[in-house]
């Protein structure tokens, strides 16, 4: 059925928008609405045009028989400033604060948009950079990573500190808890990741970054390489932090159990030099 | 800035899209594109008209002060039916045969695409329902229960065999595991589900169905009603099974170790009674 330009941009927008970095052919387009290649490049200009103006995404056409269009979802900095900002006001309420000074986050990281909205402006950060899986450990990462892998359109895969049966054979390391220092055990299923991967790990939560740098060792333990590190929130009042590089979207600064107070503030993601 | 109607409608489109069930005025969109609102009537029409051709969801426009546009992902039954075969394809494979008669699934329910489908079918089941929040049990029904929660737009719960300090006060309840007959405990945090909520269950994997019933209780103990049962995969050889109303995408119907063998088949989601 041939089909309007207008109803062709609806449609080819939403095609777009569910299939991030995903290479598609102008013939694909071009037999999906019965329409002539240069009207589906004319259709593409206006989709462009209309991402870039927004800040939303980039769309990329790549000339040749092997080409195509890819949609490769962005933010701007302002966004993604008024985003975390928004973030930091949710967070910001001492209702958070849990015995031991953690803090409450099951309902952010049970919330759709606001996943969303973190998974795009952590991926957003990786746009110029191949990632081949997003890794997290179990379980108030997964939510983020899913999230992220999402934007990416890669698959993301899960360390767990016990092993399921469901798993099947699995790697295991023993690494140090930054926190606590006590020798840990992870464990990833062996089919998760290929050899030769470039892994970006994701977090909830940094504290020590023992379980960060546990994930480091078990990416090279899959011959892999790791891409990248962005947790979602950094305990900014931890001293006993690890060194590594990592970007992170907000910073607790402060926790007083006394007074039952929480601090919190942008993370180094929008610090000049993680640019 | 007033812009065209092209570049309104690739807007408009992608705005609606990245929020489901969610009612938006017309006077923001007006604002948004500094655009008459009837125009912006004729451009959601042609939205509207572009969804309902492909089957790929609803605009629903309210009329009065208090009205909007609301955004509804649906699923033909031909497309729900393409994806489930298509993932009955990548299930029948051998490989996936772990000790113990378990089936691997990890890399499915680690893939993004794979997920949005699966999303996209099961939320599409309870377009009709009023569902204020998804619950599932740690830890391999997490992503199946976000990717609902993301097409539905409304959290999702994470009930947890073991509870976690960052979880706060939580609800601990004991139930029968269907498969081993064993007494289970499970729990849930306290606030991360209001009283007299709407709940849909979701799961990868059911086999006795003794999880589903815990959480059938946990919602009881919350004072909250349970809206529906879907789950992935069903094992449909087993004859323990504990009978209340469910949905699955995909049945097991059989599963040999000493063959090495693995039969999958459509789940119940397709019978007639269930429509």
């Amino acid at each position: 059925m041939k089909i309007k330009r207008s109803e062709r941009l609806v449609d080819m927008t939403r095609y777009l928008l569910e299939r991030p970095h995903r290479l598609i052919s102008l013939t694909y387009f071009a037999k999906r609405y019965e329409s002539a290649k240069s009207s589906i490049s004319e259709d593409l200009s206006i989709i462009k045009k209309t991402f870039e103006d927004r800040g939303t995404g980039i769309v990329e056409t790549l000339p040749g028989a092997a080409g195509g269009v890819k949609y490769i979802p962005t933010i701007t900095k302002e966004n993604a400033r008024e985003i975390i900002e928004e973030m930091c006001e949710i967070m910001n309420s001492k209702d958070r604060l849990l015995p031991g000074g953690y803090v409450y986050l099951s309902d952010m990281l049970g919330n759709p948009e606001i996943l969303q909205k973190i998974g795009r402006v952590i991926a957003a950060q990786y746009v110029d950079k191949k990632v081949d899986a997003v890794m997290t450990v179990a379980t108030k990462g997964v939510p983020i990573a899913q999230a992220v892998a999402t934007y990416l359109n890669v698959p993301f895969v899960i360390v767990r500190r016990d092993s399921k049966i469901t798993e099947g054979s699995t790697v295991s390391i023993n690494y140090v808890s930054g926190s606590s220092d006590r020798v840990e055990k992870m464990e990833l299923s062996k089919r998760s990741l290929p050899r030769g991967s470039k892994v970006l790990i994701v977090d909830d939560f940094l504290k020590g970054g023992g379980t960060i740098n546990g994930m480091r060792s078990m990416i090279s333990e899959f011959e892999s390489e790791t891409v990248g590190v962005t947790v979602f929130a950094e305990a900014g009042y931890n001293s006993k932090r690890e060194v590594f590089d990592y970007t992170s979207l907000i910073r607790v600064n402060n926790i007083d159990l006394k007074d039952h107070s929480i601090s919190v503030g942008l993370g180094n993601y929008f610090d000049p030099s993680t640019d």
